[in-house]
């Protein structure tokens, strides 16, 4: 047996666990298929396939009005600097996690100059008291549901009206990170514009739990999305044409956003079967969406090397990515999607057991 | 005859003339269908079929590297970011119709705290004495070629060579906003890497000349590209993937990239036919590339209206929008591309006729 890399390893195996399936361009051509080919553009934001999806998407997040956006990453930027506008603040308080701080090279403040507020710990959800504990002078709030950073945690229900409760009741609004928002409506068992009512405004994304190609909407009161618009031209966002994302957002949307409980079910199984294996523990321990992190009290490059040879010799690729967390610890991310319920589980238990006796036999 | 808005005569005329045809979602399909359905996506900028694309253009226009943005409006403003950020200047020359003084929501002054120069006068190219005149303190100069407010006029080549030698000399980067600078090529007789040599960083665009869906290709020296995608990703245009965009720039690039001259020479022979017209004359009188601008001493309702009777009548859709210019004055601009050679010389004979006897006989 060649010696691949876990990737490759996990390429290959025709039982890949994790997701909908391989991120190819057949992704964006089901999707056209569906639609006509004399389906006109959308131009600058203008025209009925996307002005139909922004109505679609605002209706269904129970907001006046929604902005379709390339990226969260814009959308997000642009509706804290709104909010933070309105009030003449600077400051913004979020996760120490949070998507803006880690990820986007700090393009908030780089293009916004606006500082962020740390909240609470980095290994924990936000709590009352980190909000209590927040400085003066803050113009918006960003709670993430579920929290990806640490395994895709989840405020209960009264915990998080609590949160949302006191930013509103103090002026300073909130805005929802709903990333993975649909992932979250199982648990939580309201509809999307039950928790976004929590919320002054909300983005989502189309191709985590959705499996789009790429895209966010951003969804509030009317006047915040006009501006948004304006802010959305600035960012170099508004494109002649977004429909590429549009047609696959609204595709993979209708076909996948009802199976969510689906997903979150095989994500408790699939985590039950980490959680039985010596020096492994998934977070959160039992999954409350999609999501979970798979904790390793062993080096990465081991976890890596037998993960790569059970993916070869049982055929089921159970991870594609480890990441280091020092010498002798690597978690992790794993999101279940349409794949998982075609593994047969009789594979899957086989699977397992190479796991386990790869990985504690040593 | 049911008297039809222009745009909607314009829409179902067999005969238009303007541009590559209707942007329907089929321009997407057809590009698609040119690449295997297996074919990977790009991830937030790297795989092969983003870094091909960057390599090739990169290789077109001589510069060391290239970076695939979504839009010509964020790359733009990202370079002129750039180089102000290197001599800490915080002032930009360009022309007074350039996009972004025009277009984009000052975007640039609000993200990126720039304050633009305003070089010579709307109505004409930039000469070398308004470069003279700027003050000091320019981080940066933007040349568009061709001027696209102006009709799409472009500076002799020795004129344009003084100017950035002028720039150069002085240390001051030289940006090209070369949205249409496939188009400039046959009037030069200079290949784009000749073109761009001349300047210090290029931009380039897919869905003018080109006919592609949307997106840009920024290119420079590889520190400068290096800062581009930072920035990139600070913007939001990171995406997850881009391929939807880079397929179709790819495969209508290769198409049309050849066929400026031909573009070129039907923009010359549309631009006589409305100089033959009384009161009508356009701008470039004689173009200098697929473009120019129609100038009629008419007001915009009355050409919209004779327009939109033409096209019931003959079939030939001329023009799909009129802009007014004060009360009696108007102006439309036109791109020539693959539909134009496509219309029976004759259709276009009694079209022009049916103009001449409809505007000039009230």
């Amino acid at each position: 047996m060649a010696h691949l890399s876990l990737p490759e390893a996990y390429n290959r195996a025709p039982y890949p666990v994790v997701g909908h399936g391989p991120r190819t361009v057949s992704v964006l051509k089901e999707a056209l298929a569906s639609v006509d080919d004399t389906l006109a553009a959308d131009l600058y934001g203008q025209g009925r396939l996307i002005a139909d999806f922004q109505r679609k998407m605002a209706d269904y997040l129970g907001k006046p009005a929604a902005v379709f956006f390339p990226s969260g990453t814009m959308a997000q930027q642009i509706a804290l600097r709104i909010w933070c506008d309105k009030s003449g603040q600077r400051r913004v308080a979020y996760h120490p996690l949070c998507h803006l701080e880690i990820h986007e090279q700090h393009g908030m403040h780089e293009l916004h100059h606006l500082e962020p507020v740390l909240l609470g710990d980095a290994e924990r959800l936000i709590g009352l008291n980190d909000l209590e504990a927040m400085p003066e002078g803050i113009g918006a709030v960003l709670l993430e549901l579920p929290q990806r950073e640490i395994g895709g945690e989840l405020p209960q229900w009264d915990r998080l009206v609590e949160l949302t409760d006191w930013c509103r009741s103090r002026n300073i609004p909130v805005h929802l990170d709903g990333a993975r928002l649909y992932e979250c409506l199982p648990y939580y068992a309201k509809s999307a514009a039950e928790v976004a009512a929590l919320f002054d405004s909300v983005y989502v994304s189309f191709y985590k739990g959705v499996g789009g190609v790429a895209g966010a909407i951003l969804a509030g009161p009317d006047d915040f999305t006009s501006e948004a618009v304006v802010w959305k031209r600035r960012h170099g966002g508004d494109l002649i044409s977004l429909y590429p994302y549009i047609v696959a957002a609204d595709y993979y949307f209708d076909r996948r956003v009802s199976r969510m409980a689906e997903y979150w079910q095989g994500a408790q199984e699939l985590a039950g079967r980490f959680n039985h294996l010596d020096g492994v523990r998934t977070r959160p321990e039992r999954p409350v969406t999609n999501m979970f992190h798979v904790h390793f009290h062993y080096a990465a490059e081991e976890v890596g090397r037998v993960m790569a040879e059970v993916a070869q010799e049982t055929g089921v690729g159970l991870l594609s990515r480890v990441v280091p967390l020092g010498e002798a610890r690597s978690y992790a991310e794993v999101s279940v999607g349409d794949l998982y319920a075609a593994v047969p589980k009789e594979r899957l238990d086989w699977a397992f057991r190479e796991v386990e006796a790869r990985l504690t036999h040593r």
